[in-house]
């Protein structure tokens, strides 16, 4: 077992302009990363817990993480936050806590673009799931006006109204922006809990709970609040926090041990390490970019119309488009990709040759981008090299359009 | 709001001499840090999605995480490995995986000196425990021959055999070092799953499930891998992984969508992120020092006797210590402390003014600490200084031992 090989991979990717939708609201500032390393954080796994007494992480005065998450709750729109294991952790714990209500069908009503991770809470936590349809090809709009007729349809079959909803704020498929306002209406009318899962959209753009009638928001600070992995969050209203936010209450037959302050649904204390404090140091940043919002969509929809005049490329999902994912339809790579000799793969490694990295290696017919946070000669530099890609292969191959 | 606070936290107890327990095997080598920044892995959350085609982490061929995951597995004398969010999501993966086992009572024995977090993961899957007695104060050795005693009842109660039979490796209260092979050996004759928890042990000390008869290996990288939190891995034996290790099995009724690649039980794909390359980077480090074990125990042995010197000081647990983890009795430190403006504080704050950072603020009747990994001139430092600070107050005080 050769196991010097691991002290020293590179990252071969780093510097290259990143256009992975599930990356570009995580870059790191650099003066973030040299912090990190120059404030002493890298010192040790557990270095952020050197002054517990609580035995949890949440709690904790110096790092500041007990004030932090007060403020990031704020910024939400929520009263409480916890940081959790990654955003699915943040759906777990509401998923885990919704099954454990009386009175409800062990029912979740979701959305059917909603993130596998969503499917996974439910599954762990023995919630049948019943989805919302969307619009299909090519908008693929989640039709939240029939959130009504599911939660009628549950409780018809089960006698009782399911014990959540949850509604993925923008969809990690194409990109839409939900109408989450109305679901939380419905959810304030009938009862129910209501989760958004806002994996996509906080620490990006304006996202305020108490605005959407939510009571639980899933995020994730990886994916969108420039943070290293894995960290999310669980916000959450005061009036339903208690039963996602409760101790354990195993009481041990032998020992008599219990551990009433460690949240079951959280694992009892998240953690945090490396990946909370780059979450607090990107925070500022964080915030003054979200009040940049609308100059990040006017790229992103100038982006997508460069790309449709490329020919044969079509963005799919709202149009104009409320989000950095982007998702196109791309004949014209799928009709190239049949006649190259590197199939499929031609688009990632041409693009690489460029420095643009984070297309799905392999897919053609279907493409994914984000310019979220490049400069406009960064967008340009990208349109620039997908078009000059598109238009060599077209003449080589003499594809008609 | 004022969010600017947070921009450059600084880690206030870097560089000093770290004590605590929980800490000293995580201690990440400077070396390992400055790479993680001048080898561009601080660049994004995801940095080591770049190449995922498969939608899970763990078989990733750049950065090598599928053959450090084989390199691990073998390393621990197991056939298969995970990485996973800590330790605890690996425990809740097996727990769950026992609690949906057809024949078996919904009950895991385990051991009186389990971690909370084992607890958490019997609650979230919900496994009822029954614990097999130590031996209380001073030695608290776990009663390893009752566990069949403990099986027998189950089988009696619940007229099924427990479901799982779970024992901590090296216990997080005492450091006792569990004889792991007996169970191993009872486990295999009752044909029940078997897991040993070895977030103290895996990464500082020899672990071999193979020779234990274990079915699964629970391992805590920032723990005890000197690597950063959190990450865990899951250490299994090829005949026991498929029902831990199986797909989410959820069919969706509209969208008709399934993510049968996505492991349910450990949240689809465990992310890896900055911790799954720090354990790459610590991992030659790791397996070097694991060979010398002997020399810590050595520096463990002798500062325990040194402390027991102080008069008033009383190691608990096994004799002579077989794990880093101390654990004393100080009659004489809580004499101080009633008398001590600062009560049990001052402990802690008068090491800290010797550079010495680690036993927990407040608690001065029982102190836990460790001197893993530390030169042997700093191990004589951290016995000076508690020396100093008995010797002062004792005086001070007019204290009689």
């Amino acid at each position: 077992m050769d196991v010097d090989k691991y002290a020293d991979v590179h990252n071969r990717y780093e510097g290259l302009i990143n256009i992975n939708p599930l990356m570009t609201g995580g870059r790191i500032p650099r003066e973030v990363g040299e912090r990190l390393l120059s404030k002493g954080w890298l010192e040790v796994g557990y270095a952020i817990c050197y002054n517990c007494t609580e035995g949890r992480s949440d709690a904790l005065g110096f790092p500041p993480v007990k004030e932090f998450l007060s403020d990031l709750a704020e910024f939400f729109g929520g009263d409480v936050a916890e940081h959790t294991l990654g955003c699915r952790a943040a759906q777990f714990a509401v998923f885990r806590a919704a099954a454990e209500l009386d009175g409800y069908a062990k029912v979740a009503v979701v959305d059917s673009l909603c993130h596998y991770t969503t499917v996974i809470a439910a599954e762990l936590s023995g919630l049948e799931l019943v989805e919302v349809p969307n619009t299909g090809h090519p908008e693929y709009r989640v039709q939240v006006e029939r959130f009504a007729e599911k939660i009628e349809e549950v409780s018809r079959r089960f006698g009782e109204a399911p014990a959540l909803l949850a509604l993925t704020h923008v969809d990690p498929y194409y990109g839409n922006l939900a109408d989450v306002r109305k679901v939380g209406e419905l959810a304030e009318s009938y009862g129910t809990m209501f989760m958004v899962n806002a994996a996509y959209t906080a620490g990006v753009m304006p996202v305020n709970m108490r605005q959407m009638k939510a009571d639980f928001l899933t995020v994730s600070a990886h994916k969108s609040m420039a943070s290293l992995a894995p960290l999310g969050f669980l916000v959450a209203r005061e009036e339903r926090s208690s039963a996602v936010l409760k101790g354990a209450s195993t009481a041990l037959d032998w020992s008599k041990r219990a551990f009433p302050k460690k949240m079951v649904n959280l694992f009892g204390c998240s953690i945090g390490g490396l990946p909370l404090i780059s979450a607090m140091y990107s925070f500022p940043l964080v915030v003054e970019r979200v009040a940049r919002w609308e100059e990040e969509l006017k790229k992103t929809r100038w982006f997508s119309q460069e790309m449709e005049k490329l020919g044969g490329v079509r963005q799919l999902g709202e149009k104009p488009h409320n989000h950095h994912l982007l998702h196109f339809e791309t004949d014209v790579l799928w009709e190239i990709s049949k006649r190259h000799k590197r199939r499929g793969f031609f688009l990632a490694e041409d693009l690489e040759k460029r420095g643009i990295v984070g297309v799905q290696r392999g897919l053609s017919r279907r493409v994914k981008a984000s310019v979220y946070g490049l400069s406009w000669e960064e967008v340009r530099r990208v349109r620039d090299a997908f078009r000059d890609i598109v238009n060599e292969y077209v003449e080589k191959f003499r594809i008609k359009l």
